[in-house]
């Protein structure tokens, strides 16, 4: 992690800011983790917790905030290649993004509102958002249909005078449940006669309208990632007004091709951060455990482990970052296989990462936090945002492309 | 699993038997399944369940008792084959086997007091173990040494007068944490100066003996086990009577290597029937959840993923009852290979089909109770008892032998 | 190999055929491996080599001949249960089964014969190829079309008078380049408009009818598999007598089925007996390797592989032989899953550990004849047959099938 | 392969050099791939290929000659990272590194030379080398030992007045058996008693010295790469000039060292090449393959592979412009780990891409030369050049030390 050869093309600036977050998770971050689990065992697991607040205190004045945003007046103004080494520091400890304002699905919230919200809609809901004084979530996935094939996206969203109804069930609305989240971005369908990628709208939803009611959050595989944690949502007649329409109806696709790039690209580099912090515990843990008279470091079984890790992790970094310079040379959309390669790869080389370092840590390794749960974070991903087999049959059709063009 | 062909050679007992416990699960269990959950949900999680109490009278009464026992006395005198198939099914719900009052630890502590315990240490002990009214718990694995390597126990069994005192800490102490929990089988060093494997003794340690210090249960990979549970304990100079030794000082070997090779049977038929649920819910989900206008039962990747499920179930379900049968056959000492090889094959073959059920769910897996919580048990068996990669050495060794002695 | 636990429960008579083909291979295949290569290499590649003939002598004096024959007044009567563990201990050289008269194709075209062929088909074919004085081919693939799919045959078998003409491709028609093969088993269609399984038919061409043209032996992987090797074969109007058609008209599908179930057996078990020599390659090489100081056999990472490799060799085992099992007791049309899952399971397992093999021995394993070839014979088996991806999806409707009812 | 976006990032010489082999190949490679087929089999195996030195002739006359050198007077002065995406080009024919004077072991060898080289050897061996008038071998493997550790090596070369004598044994010594390899490069112990690292020297042994024995070729998995080959060969008191010693006494090592990094990005560059062709093969052959009813490309089965084919390559390729980069940035001895990296992940990476290609072509691939002969290339340098074992345990220990410094 340490080794400047990794990022060792980085542009000065990104360098310089790379060093200063790392500073920052090794004087403020590290530290806290023990108090940050304390805090939520002890407490109403749903409420806040207090040291991120501090500590978002402590990183806005450093000036490490918002720094996922790629306009220069509100964040850092870095680019998708640059941003993302932050990333992966930041994702070595799962509740650290939050603290540097750089966490989902708020930064997917903020980048839609700075670039299709209205003035009114951004003073209300961005600029809170900005500040960290507000949590946001996004209502897309629905129950029971296979919702990464979005023409099975049942919700409703139609227009009544000056407002709009909304009807629907989601799930797996992460962060409904935190009593700081104002403001869904709910997705449904505003035109279900429109042809297929005109159908669905976004709309701005306040948490507290009447007719939302929020039915159970989701545990998953066990954790219920309290006190941000995942709910289950009725929009029952739901009514907002006219006003809180993003873009335009029909327009929610758009929208979401634009949301989708740099989210990955974020998830993608968190997950390398947690898979690299994984091979530091299994480095660690198997230089000190000793069995039969040795530390199991020294069996070739475990080194074959540790470089199997190292090789899966720096060939996922790489693929991550061609993919983010891809989307700063040439655009999202001609970026899109090399971002449906890294949502397939970065998560699947997280789980065997990190499943290598619990084997290696035997029964250390199946009741620690960390690991435990990092598991579950990358686990889910491999379903989350669309599962793996959706991804690869984009990325065979693209390629296949070239070839039947020439039939 | 209805398929009469499975299981096509049983003994005409074992397969009227085998109907009979199919019988009670399809009628009693799989029917209280929400209920046992709500109670655990709803109650203090660290309280036996009602249901479960229910259960147990009822299959008591119904002759579906103590199975596992091969002395026909006290159970029902199946050999190893005869009982594997049984609790295959048991294992299709992880809580089901304590309804037959054959779940672990239990079954292995009864079967040393059966072997090896003093007249004296059955009446006090075995008589309420076999009743289903107590509980009893293994401690022997110890933080922070490998523990798959016996030499590493660090726990200490002095004789001082009629009694012996007792130091150490364990972890892994599975059931510890239950109310009925009364006894712990302790295992420990009683010879510390005897070679290697002569070091080592077995005594009973009454849970409420003073200096016994439950510190904190731990949790796997996220899922507590309550009401069940795991704990780390403390043993801090307790003090027992010297009759509660087992079978001697320095045999405590002997006696663990009597206990294992049946208890590796029951947790890899387990784990074969958690497999074939998985495999279950694989089918019905992808047959119920449509994608890109068709069941995704029709894409040959489901395809894929449920042949290579079918396949690996089964022949894991073979080596086991082959397992069984040598153990039957030849004796637990000449079937060492197969005992290790079931252990390495049965949980890493219930994990891949597991995840593969969690993945075809999509949203669905990632939360639902059955498959996580699976997971997470079979995970854990590729580190419990010994992590894989010291039953691969040892199946290695004895592959080696044959060519070693020709040389 | 020897050890007497893997095939512990045979019944006496084929436990002494077993013991009587080992003591067979000991002493006269295994001393011979070196001489059949340097035949081979030395002389006409594509002409018969003069240790088989005399090996073939040998075997029917010992009576071991013909042993894979059901009928026991032809050969041995054996159960499919009982001729398997033959059939594996003749797979671990690649041209054993030959001198055993128990080598594929002729087997499976013998059996079509004894069960099919009329008084003087058999007089003129079957009787010659019992003795092992001609040999025979399958006429069945055909390239450019996925043959897996019977639909996609495109041959036409046409009656015209006393004759029926044949026109068609075929290719990996293996043993037609050996001048002792006389007689085809040709599969063609013969109702093209009959309904999707009673189009095709069999039917006897002898070699050389006019018309036949040999245009080239395709190699596997680089071996031309001389003397026996694969032919690609033109069928010009080829016109045979009316009596070769085998049972009559669009009944070629019925005939397939039948040859199909102890066909694959035979195959999966030779596999097996393929790998069980590869691993015993492994663990020999492994011990007399040296590297950094001490034999490789000392290596956890060498131990890992040996130890999956006897897992998984175990248990494609026990699947063939409890599909022969289920073969003997239900038929082959029950055993259909249990014939598909050996056919993906053995050769990929055989491919996994002949892999291992060659890796741990290095440069010695790349150049050993032994092991690339087997290598290759075992790839081969992934795609001959049926590809594995055409039996996983049969076993997964067969899996399905028993959810859809439920429906 | 001809998306402008994969090497987006090249200087301007790079593409422009990459334009114009991708053009060389497109005109002068690919359509004389049969060609060169049919003078192989047709004429003497062991007999240079006229269809190469015409080709020779033309890359020379084209200015695409000696790319490799770093040197810009002898070649073309690029870095490793603007020769490596020149390597993938190349690599896609395994015949066609020779057309451009770019072919292991000559660019190696030709390295050495012009590295250490006294200004006789440049002219007598170098300058014919550069003019590819002849070829040269680098004999360092030796049979029965794991020539991975050096140590191992038992050859020697001790000094006799004005000559060297050289006994000892190789193998896989590759090109030697083609009579334009006029010059081997050796390696031995010239100085048994020093330190590890100061025991070995390389000399120059003209192939027809007296006591150079070439023994047999060895063939790679049934292919024996003719006219090229591998050979096995004895030096029996073989005596060359002092002359002949490259850099002196006890510095083989050394020359090793500076050998190994430019090599094996080559070595890699050329799978990726390979890797990218038998992808082509799999999209174009899946298009064009038909069963039950439609392209076999249309199969979400397929589409796996596909995408995971796409994934694999392209972090491969990543990997290793990446260790490139390093190369040049840092030098070869601090991109050791990357270097190690590189040579696990990309002939495994090949082999499954080649494996998958083979498989989604059936019957095709099985006999398809191009994909055959790669496979066995590919699954060569898994062991060639120190086998993934050993260079796996070498990342695990730079991995573990920087947790070692810090304990």
């Amino acid at each position: 992690m340490n080794d400047p050869r990794i990022h060792f093309d980085l542009t000065d600036r990104a360098a310089a800011l790379r060093e200063r977050v790392a500073a920052f998770m090794d004087a403020h971050v590290y530290p806290n983790e023990d108090r940050y689990h304390r805090e939520v065992a002890d407490g109403d697991r749903w409420q806040p917790v207090a040291v991120i607040e501090e500590l978002k205190a402590r990183a806005k004045a450093d000036g490490l905030w918002n720094l996922f945003l790629p306009e220069s007046d509100l964040g850092a103004g870095l680019t998708n290649a640059e941003y993302a080494p932050l990333c992966e520091l930041m994702g070595r400890v799962l509740w650290a993004p939050e603290v540097f304002n750089c966490s989902a699905p708020d930064t997917g919230n903020m980048e839609v509102l700075v670039r299709y919200g209205t003035p009114e809609q951004k003073a209300q809901w961005l600029e809170p958002l900005l500040r960290g004084e507000i949590r946001s979530a996004f209502a897309m996935t629905e129950p029971l249909v296979a919702s990464s094939d979005a023409t099975n996206i049942e919700s409703s969203i139609v227009r009544d005078g000056d407002e709009y109804v909304i009807n629907g069930r989601k799930w797996w609305t992460s962060g409904a449940n935190d009593p700081r989240c104002k403001i869904f971005v709910f997705m449904g369908k505003s035109n279900p006669e429109a042809e297929r990628h005109r159908q669905q709208a976004m709309i701005l939803v306040p948490r507290d309208t009447p007719g939302v009611r929020i039915l159970r959050h989701l545990p998953v595989l066990g954790f219920d990632d309290a006190p941000h944690g995942h709910a289950e949502i009725v929009f029952d007649n739901v009514r907002v007004p006219a006003a809180n329409m993003l873009l335009g109806e029909g327009r929610g696709f758009e929208i979401a091709q634009g949301r989708l790039g740099p989210g990955r690209i974020h998830h993608c580099m968190r997950l390398i951060g947690l898979a690299e912090r994984a091979l530091d515990i299994l480095c660690e843990r198997s230089l000190a455990r000793v069995a039969f008279g040795r530390p199991i470091a020294d069996q070739t079984v475990t080194q074959e482990r540790i470089a199997n890790a190292r090789i899966a992790i720096d060939q996922t970094r790489l693929l991550v970052m061609d993919a983010a310079r891809k989307m700063d040379a040439f655009g999202n959309k001609l970026a899109l296989r090399e971002i449906a390669m890294i949502k397939v790869a970065a998560p699947n080389m997280a789980c065997e990462v990190i499943d290598m370092a619990i084997q290696a840590c035997g029964g250390y390794g199946m009741q620690d936090r960390f690991l435990a749960h990092a598991y579950a974070a990358a686990r889910s991903l491999r379903i989350a945002d669309g599962p793996d087999e959706v991804h690869r049959n984009q990325i065979a059709k693209l390629e296949l492309a070239r070839f039947k063009a020439a039939r």
